[in-house]
């Protein structure tokens, strides 16, 4: 017997028939003798339609007003569910975030999840019924108000109470079926990981595989809640997501991730004096700027040329801003490309394991890609490139690395 | 300076220009110098919606979670007209049932209002914030659960809120622009009533005048709620609902209602002995089968012929358990007729003036019209014709009685 959080999220709860299916998914787990919650999100659609009201009545809308409509989505799901489940003979109960409660700070439209009580819904689970709790949203106790966690705040829940009632393993059903060792778009022969750590998931969340909310693999990992990826549609198990420890056999790279939401910026010949970096990066973390890949090259004459990258989004932003600067600054020219991709090797094993990157600069060289900015941490490498070159390098990694399967899965592409 | 709660109605909230419409009403209220509260339903439509999905996923859910699942088309509403309010700059805060609290008892889907702590809501209203208040809800205190008060219990919602908050007035704003003599679409000179008791709305509402929910007018009679009924898409005073006291020229007659909900049902030659009417009632009553009229005639042989009226909808059932006891009762023949209508003439001013029955009798004889049951209470009078003669009967009482308006009133058919 296990005690299992189980999350299931818009598309697995989009209309009758397939609450019906997650109905009869939560009665298996509870056949198997598994005491069992479940959180769920809005019917796929739903939360969409609530925001789009609340923006066309004003851009800058009451956040407090906002979270009251918005979370309404997730109440007509758990009442729902909770009506299929006992319809087909199990007992089960919705909670809402303010019943439980699920208390948060303030900050509505974007609030952290500071406490669950999990009394409750442990008392009920070891009485055998099915706590059936609205995903996304909270209660700020001081005022009494509902608070929503912000979009994708419904992984974010589940982990969250999986911790709160020291669930053996949170399931995360999706429209993919587990963690791949890439995107299997681009490598039909990418592997399913069936352990990948906390860090390495993290890595690759915030990289690109958007399997997992990056919130939610902070927060499961600071609380060692076991996480499981797996597919609402089909019957198989996932991707384990756990401490390293739990992993016997550690490859040295996990995984190939990408992203080509990223811009590149470059300051040329700025002068190479103290406290410089400081001049470029305050004012862009100011304006709420988020630059990730920074380096800078010293030159021979007393300059440095300065590149790094910011979410191609932000990219007007960023240049007006620099412009702005640049008698402050005082570099000689700013070039920026939209036009490429970060490319990633991820894996704990590199901490350990020497020859890493230069396996990667090799394997990129032999496909005459250019390497345009590098940075590593502890457990990836990360590249810049042109982004035309995405497919061909992630592929080429993905072989370099001996993570090639031996034929292309069966999977279902979400 | 007057404390006023506002209820708007499902038609009046349906999209976001009426929201708006309604927030610039609201408005008008509060830079008249009034403390305003507003009471609101869900958007038309919204609840039927989820009602249907409830129903579609088991005929026989669990009234918890369908309370759960309607309870949210309220609370978008309440979110939506905040913004909208704010927007326009009104301070304004949304309240949810439970966040009051409206307590209620344990009737889920038809949840009894038990008590309103009006304390907040006057205190905000002092301030100058404007609640804005999820009607149709309330909270089972006991477990911490959403209620709802049956469809149409928004009106109810608003009455126990203005006696929470000692309002001066409830305004409930609908789709006609007031109570009138009897329905215009059939008397087009009919006027609108400037004030009514709450005997007479109790008895015009009971009796088909579907203007307000029974179950309000009951509540404001008992709370001295001062109820106006007006029209939300016109500018103008409605028709004011208060204490008799209130009203200096009492009418004989206030208004002419009709029904055509109800079938007529005859026992022929049932053996006249005591208690032989609870012995026909008493199993009606058991199987909630609501009777209306009865009317009883002893005969020269020891038999009686006993009529009564029960809704059309419930015909099929009581004939079934008619039969059945015919045994037991011992009448001799059942005789139903569901082709029936039932008009009745309304007004508090009866009580003291003879006459009013035998004009309503002449009237009726003077078209021709055959009455087949009368039944009388103390302010009203009410007769069972043949359906078809229905409108030609409207036409002549509210002649007769002398309630013809000079012409057709301009008005809104909602």
């Amino acid at each position: 017997m296990a005690r299992i959080v189980m999350k299931f999220g818009g598309t697995s709860v989009a209309d009758l028939d397939r609450i019906r299916n997650v109905a009869q998914r939560v009665k298996r787990e509870v056949e198997a003798g598994n005491e069992v919650a479940v959180v769920v999100s809005a019917m796929a659609g739903a939360t969409n339609q609530l925001v789009k009201w609340c923006s066309d009545l004003s851009p800058l809308h009451d956040a407090r007003e906002y979270d009251v409509v918005v979370a309404t989505g997730e109440q007509v799901t758990i009442g729902l569910l909770a009506i299929a489940l006992q319809t087909i003979g199990v007992d089960a109960r919705s909670w809402q975030g303010w019943q439980i409660p699920i208390v948060t700070d303030a900050a509505h439209g974007k609030a952290r999840v500071e406490s669950i009580d999990g009394t409750l819904l442990i008392e009920r689970m070891r009485e055998g019924q099915v706590p059936v709790i609205a995903g996304f949203q909270g209660l700020e106790p001081g005022r009494n108000r509902i608070t929503t966690l912000g979009r994708g705040g419904s992984d974010l829940s589940a982990v969250a109470v999986a911790a709160a009632v020291k669930a053996d393993r949170c399931d995360i059903y999706t429209d993919v079926d587990g963690v791949y060792t890439t995107d299997p778009r681009i490598v039909p022969r990418a592997k399913k990981l069936e352990r990948i750590s906390y860090e390495e998931m993290l890595e690759l969340a915030s990289v690109g595989a958007k399997v997992l909310q990056t919130r939610s693999v902070e927060l499961a990992m600071k609380q060692r809640v076991r996480v499981q990826v797996l597919s609402s549609f089909e019957d198989k198990p996932g991707s384990l997501v756990v401490d390293e420890d739990e992993i016997v056999e550690q490859p040295i790279v996990s995984g190939i991730a990408y992203s080509r939401d990223e811009a590149k910026v470059t300051l040329r010949r700025v002068p190479d004096r103290p406290g410089i970096a400081a001049h470029v990066f305050g004012p862009m973390a100011a304006a709420n700027l988020n630059v990730d890949m920074i380096v800078q090259n010293i030159g021979a004459d007393g300059t440095t040329d300065m590149t790094f990258t910011v979410g191609r989004a932000d990219l007007p932003r960023a240049k007006d801003l620099l412009e702005k600067q640049r008698a402050d600054i005082g570099y000689e020219a700013l070039v920026t490309d939209a036009e490429v991709a970060k490319i990633s090797v991820v894996g704990i094993g590199m901490r350990t394991h020497a020859g890493v990157a230069s396996t990667m600069f090799k394997a990129l060289a032999d496909k005459g890609i250019n390497i345009q900015v590098i940075s590593t941490s502890e457990i990836k490498v990360s590249v810049l490139i042109p982004v035309d070159y995405t497919e061909l390098a992630v592929r080429a990694l993905h072989t370099a690395y001996g993570l090639d399967g031996p034929e292309a899965p069966t999977r279902n592409e979400g």
